[in-house]
């Protein structure tokens, strides 16, 4: 090619305007909240129904029933088969998919215009008709019951179950698995099922999403053709605990004997996910080990190299979701990767952040943020998330603003108001003869060491 | 609302017409090969580097080489180390990532509009100046030595390791896994890293895919300034051996003792991706396996409870992958399952589909296409797959018209010419003092048992 042509060349320049979809809420005659995001792009819609029946909903003892509901959803109706179903949404090109996360039920699909009217019908019959057959129940419990299983032999999973069992209090349904242990599952019976499936999939506290090529007279209309006569009105609230197990930084080695690596868990209850302070908590956590160029990442895969990265998030849930920094390092390395976890806590509490990192991360938040939200799943799903932890409607037109905002300052305050080093958790799934003794020589907080299982060892 | 709203309920018609984005290809003064998709929904861009090195590149008793080079790519150039690198993508709100196939290897980042230019300048030094520090290469020898040892624990990952082992030629490379064994991974040295970056990283080879807001001018200009220096004429092309391995149908039962449950791998080398059978082969894998509603799902999990799903698939690839069954069954169905599914692969070559199955698959496939490329990611992957398999530029807008046109008689046609029960490997991963009797009693072929290692056992 001549060079000519580079007179064409671009060049940089202010990033084009992007702005989120724009949407409406509307309300069915029967309690029902509609939010409709028209996206004319592709002929495609995705629909999420959103029901206030997530995992703080599972009775004591019963912890994994809010999923086993939603997994169940899909297993019959008064007129057909799980079989039947899975066919019919198959023959209209697309499929049901239903989980519980910690707060809601959430059913999704995504489904061309032209089937859309048909594919709501049956998504409808699915959420609002489920009949929970019995033989079902029985083979998605033995399911979960596998999985349980299997997750408990991988560390990874341990880690994570031990880490929020030792960080909430007992009385917090925080403090046991989304999915429940093997004892809850097993105890789990078809009148638990249809319990909470009646008491908490109600018309009254159910949001649907409706985002891509549809208009929100057109989803109205839809919607109250096929959900249109199911009733219920909201549910009533769950008072969920999130109070942090009591008393101040202890050491947890759970043992997996003769393990070479460990996973470390350095964990504190944190905020939840309506916090005024939230965008300058990301922005600080961010810093600390939410990129790959966080502090933490950078100290112990690239500094140290004792690992092959490491992280911190704060998990967002309506009520407090726990705070994590979490990694896995050859064994030996277990003591000084904790000692340099704590170390950049506490640096993140001292002393400001720079400028370059301020910049970093919120250059990065911004400049991910069109591409977060390219398919109709992604906008629906980013919608739901709106309604469930009520944020406000102008959040994701704002959300870039509020992210460039945040300053240094900002930072350093919400790591002395949010990070506690004096109430952590530390706990390590590893080899406690190889481990426990440098742990103890840390001085972090007393050592107590567990069977494999999670059981107090030597009492 | 009042009743009167549903007069505007939309009526379900015929389908909005979808249409693949246009495209058009180029070639940079130094021989790339440059494929956009201008797509101006939002304001990112998808680029895709696919160079000629795939899997099928590796040394004998190197095996693993192009995915580790591949891999290595990102761990410094001759201007900054893997660290700097990383952040300086962090920076640009993207990030940069690569692997091999079995046909090419594959680097790939979205990046928003604004940030194009800086990024394709750090995407091509990556992708064209690698220093592969020796350090970085023992790290990730490490790791992916780990992730070997690991992927061998489980079932399923021995599983379909001892399927290609089994069913290609021992000279085929096909025969041994994409990312290798610990003895080749663990002697690849830095020189070997660098034979195979010269030999088949090279303009000359390459074809970069842009998918979203960037006109053809653009990318071409773009491209001329940060990849126009670098050098090479295309690679050697490849002779890949796809034979299978010689003899009429045998069994294989690889030891996991006390297993409770067996993987089953029922498979044989398939049909290149190019082969002019290939949408009457997809839609007749759709009916016997490859949909949730496929004869093999139903009968081994609705009619016959034996496992949780089952699905066939053939692996496509420039030259032929194999076609495989795979299901997980608990240990006493092992030889009834089998069974089941060498009766489905009977029937399919033996009687035509009816009507109805084959609206189902057909209407299914047609119904996903528009739903499969909704992100400029999608598109670009998309197009890549084109160049790599050299299919014909019209194979999307075709795409919908290709499905719906096969009938029952050719599903017939083509399962009669591309299934080969007499040819089957039937490899079980499980306990033999379980599985190996009834196996022997269904008399599929002989029964060859081998140890926990693949060797064959009592010889």
């Amino acid at each position: 090619m001549s060079t000519a042509s580079f007179a064409t060349r671009p060049l940089p320049g202010e990033p084009r305007p992007y702005a989120f979809p724009r949407f409406e809420r509307r309300t069915l005659s029967n309690g029902i909240t509609l939010v409709v995001a028209p996206v004319h792009r592709l002929p495609i819609v995705t629909v999420i129904a959103v029901t206030d029946a997530g995992s703080v909903a599972d009775p004591l003892g019963r912890e994994g029933l809010a999923s086993l509901v939603a997994a169940m959803l899909a297993e019959g109706t008064a007129s057909m088969d799980g079989e039947m179903l899975a066919l019919r949404f198959e023959r209209l090109g697309t499929s049901f998919s239903a989980y519980a996360d910690w707060d809601v039920g959430v059913a999704s699909m995504t489904v061309t215009r032209s089937h859309l009217a048909d594919a709501l019908a049956l998504f409808a019959e699915t959420l609002t008709a489920p009949s929970f057959p019995a033989r079902e129940l029985e083979r998605l419990k033995a399911e979960r019951l596998a999985e349980l299983l299997q997750l408990r032999t991988e560390p990874r999973g341990l880690a994570d179950e031990m880490m929020a069992h030792f960080v909430y209090a007992p009385e917090s349904r925080f403090a046991r698995p989304m999915a429940g242990g093997a004892a809850a599952v097993e105890a789990i019976t078809a009148r638990d099922v249809g319990e909470l499936y009646t008491a908490r999939y109600r018309a009254g506290g159910t949001t649907i999403v409706m985002a891509g090529d549809v208009s929100t007279d057109d989803a109205l209309a839809l919607l109250e053709e096929s959900f249109g006569v199911w009733g219920g009105s909201a549910p009533a609230p769950i008072a969920v605990v999130d109070a942090p197990s009591p008393g101040a930084r202890t050491v947890h080695v759970v043992t997996k004997a003769d393990a070479p690596q460990s996973e470390i868990r350095v964990a504190h209850v944190g905020i939840p996910r309506i916090h005024p302070d939230y965008f300058r908590v990301t922005v600080m956590n961010a810093v600390l080990g939410g990129l790959f160029s966080s502090r933490i990442n950078l100290n112990l895969r690239e500094r140290n190299a004792y690992t092959y990265g490491a992280r911190s998030e704060f998990d967002w849930r309506r009520a407090a979701g726990p705070f994590v920094v979490s990694t896995a390092v050859a064994s030996e390395a277990t003591a000084a990767a904790t000692r340099e976890i704590l170390a950049e806590i506490d640096r993140m509490r001292s002393e400001p952040i720079t400028e370059e990192e301020l910049t970093l991360a919120t250059s990065y938040m911004s400049g991910v943020f069109p591409i977060r939200y390219e398919t109709t799943a992604a906008i629906a799903t980013a919608l739901a998330n709106l309604v469930v932890y009520g944020l406000d409607d102008s959040y994701f037109d704002t959300y870039r603003a509020n992210i460039e905002s945040v300053t240094t300052t900002d930072v350093l305050e919400a790591a002395q108001r949010h990070l506690h080093p004096e109430r952590l958790r530390i706990v390590v799934i590893g080899d406690p003869a190889e481990v426990a003794g440098p742990l103890a020589a840390l001085d972090a907080g007393p050592v107590s060491l567990y069977d494999a299982e999670g059981s107090p060892l030597g009492s």
